[in-house]
C-alpha cells in the first residue's frame, strides 16, 4: 500500500500541528505481537501510515503501551478526544488490556472490546475481542478484524482464507461466520530451526524453488519423518555437496507441506483465498498450487485497515 | 558410574603429581558438542574421572582444544607421552581436527583415525573416525564408540540399538556391523519449541505421565498435526484450565511419538536396546513399550569407556 498526500492535506497536517483541529477523524492500530502500525484515517481513507519494528506487544510491559502508542500518534491528536481501534495481541493477557475471546461459530468481529487504561485524556482506545474454539483449543488475535474486512468486500464467501504468517490460520467461513478454525506453528518453527539448531551452519541466502517443491511433496507424504528429514538436511551438506539455496528451500518445503497435510480437511475441493503478505502467501500459493489447488490471494493491510473501519463504524452507531 | 580410589592409589596419584612417573596408562575422552569428559584409564579401568560442561566443541575456537584438555588431564600425566583416545564431535569439521568419515555398512569402529595437531610433547591425541551414510544422508560422531562399546560385551546382536539425546539415532546391526541409521533432531526441537517458542509462557516444572503417553498416541497417529497441536497446547490453557506438567508432558510426547511413527521399520518387531542416560532413555522406554515394543536398557557411560578401550587396545596392536 503506497499513501499519496495531496497539498491540501499537507496543509491540513501542517495546521493540526499548530492547533487543535486533529489531523485525523480515528486512528487504526494493528498491534501484533512483534509490530506496531497506525494509521491516520479520514473519510473511510488512511492518509498516513506510521509504523515501529521495535514495539509489538511482545517488548513492552503494561505501563509501555500508551507512551509507544503516542509518540508514534500524537502528530495527529487534536485538542479533543481521538476514537483509537487496535486490534492484535495487544488484547491478549501480557497485552496491554485483556479483551475477551468470543467463541466460535460467531462473525469474526462484534462480540466485544474493552477499553485501554490511559492517561492522557485525548486518547480514547478501544481493541478489539479475538476469536477461540473449545475443541480443538485454538485463539486467534488480530486475524478475526482481517477476515471481517476481506468478508465486506465479498460478503457471500464461502470457503477457506489461510493467513499465512508466524502462526499461520486456517480458517472456515459460512454464511458470514467463522465456522473452525486451525493454527500451525509453521513459521515460528521455520525461524526457530534455520536460525538456531544445527541446521544454522546449512542455510545461505539462496533459494532453490525445486527443492522448494520436492520438500513440500516429501513433507505431505511422510510427515511423521520430519525430524529425520531436518538431519539429512544438515548431513547432506557433509556427505554430499551443498546446493546453494537448497537447504532453505527444503526446510521451508517440508515444514508447509506438513502443514498442508494436517489442513487438507480444511482446503481439499475448498475454495482457498491466501490473506498474507507477499513472500509467505506466495509461498503457500506455488506450494498449494502444485497439490491441484487454485488458491487465490487478497492484501491483507487492506483487509486489515476495511476490518478496523468496519469495527469504528459500528462503535460510532453504537453512541 | 562411581570410581573408588583405594590407598594404593591415592599414594600413586600423589606419586605422580610430584615426579614424573604418569598417574594414567592412557586417557581416554569423550568429547560432544556441549560437554567434555576424561578417564584416567589404568588395567582396563578408570580411575580417575574429569568433566567439563562448558568445554563442549561447540563453545571452543581450534586453537582452544589443547589448553581445555591440558587443563583437565594434567595432573595425570607424567614426563613421557600420553596416548589420548578421543571421540565425539572434537573430530568435527569445525572441531580440533577432521577425522574422515567410515560409511556404512561396516563396523562401528577402526576405519579410521586423526591425530590433532598439539604443541605440548606429552600429548599423543588421537581422534576416532565417525560414521556416515549417503543414502539417505546421515552422519554420527561418539554413537559409532558407544556402539562398539555395547557389542564387545554382546557380540553377536542383531536387532536395533536406540541411541537417545539432542539428536537421536536408530541403528540396525547385524553380523557386527552398523548396517545403516538414522537421526531425528527431536531432543534439539524440544529443547528449541520449549524454551524459545510461544510454548514457554505454558511450560513449568511438572510432568504428567498420562498426558505423556497419550501424546505419542497423537503423536504416532497424526504425525501431519504436530505444527497445529504444539499451538493447541498454548491455546488450551489460555480458553480451558492448564494442568500442572501437562504442556511439557505432552509436547515430549508429541514429538518422541512423532519420531516412533518414523523410526518404526527400526523398531518394529526387533530387539531394540536403548543405550542413553537415564531420564531421557526412560521416556523412550515408556513410549516404546505403549506401543508394545519391549525395549531393554544398557549404560551408555560404560558403552562408551568400553568402545574408546576397545579402539586403544588396537591402536596399541597396530604399533
Amino acid at each position: 500500500m503506497r499513501i499519496t498526500l495531496d497539498f491540501a492535506d499537507v496543509s491540513r497536517f501542517i495546521n493540526a500541528m499548530s492547533g487543535t483541529a486533529a489531523y485525523a477523524e480515528w486512528i487504526a492500530v494493528d498491534w501484533g505481537t512483534s509490530n506496531l502500525r497506525a494509521w491516520a484515517m479520514r473519510d473511510g481513507e488512511p492518509m498516513m501510515e506510521a509504523s515501529r519494528l521495535d514495539k509489538g506487544m511482545g517488548a513492552l510491559t503494561p505501563d509501555q503501551f500508551e507512551p509507544a502508542l503516542l509518540e508514534m500518534v500524537e502528530p495527529w491528536l487534536g485538542g479533543a478526544k481521538m476514537t483509537i481501534v487496535a486490534c492484535g495481541m495487544v488484547g491478549a493477557r501480557q497485552g496491554w488490556a485483556e479483551a475477551p475471546y468470543a467463541a466460535v461459530p460467531c462473525p469474526p468481529v462484534g462480540a466485544g472490546t474493552v477499553k485501554a487504561p490511559v492517561t492522557d485524556p485525548r486518547l480514547d482506545v478501544i481493541i478489539l475481542s479475538g476469536l477461540s474454539q473449545i475443541s480443538p483449543p485454538d485463539v486467534m488475535r488480530g486475524e478475526e478484524t482481517q477476515i471481517a474486512g476481506y468478508l465486506a468486500g465479498d460478503p457471500d464467501f464461502d470457503g477457506i482464507l489461510c493467513l499465512p504468517g508466524t502462526h499461520t490460520k486456517w480458517v472456515q467461513i459460512s454464511a458470514g461466520e467463522v465456522v473452525s478454525f486451525r493454527t500451525y506453528m509453521t513459521g515460528e518453527l521455520f525461524a526457530l530451526i534455520s536460525k538456531q539448531s544445527v541446521l544454522r551452519h546449512s542455510m545461505d541466502e539462496g533459494w532453490e524453488e525445486d527443492a522448494f517443491l520436492a520438500a513440500v511433496r516429501d513433507g505431505m507424504a511422510d510427515p511423521q519423518a520430519l525430524a529425520g528429514r531436518f538431519f539429512g538436511i544438515r548431513a547432506g551438506g557433509l556427505v554430499g555437496e551443498a546446493i546453494p539455496g537448497a537447504a532453505k528451500a527444503r526446510l521451508s518445503g517440508l515444514l508447509i507441506g506438513a502443514e498442508l497435510a494436517a489442513a487438507k480437511p480444511y482446503w481439499l475441493g475448498q475454495r482457498i483465498v491466501l490473506l498474507g503478505d507477499g513472500r509467505l502467501a506466495g509461498l503457500y500459493s506455488r506450494a498449494l498450487s502444485a497439490e491441484g489447488a487454485a488458491p487465490e490471494t487478497a492484501d491483507v493491510t487492506h483487509a486489515t485497515l476495511t476490518g478496523l473501519t468496519a469495527a469504528y463504524e459500528k462503535l460510532k452507531e453504537a453512541t
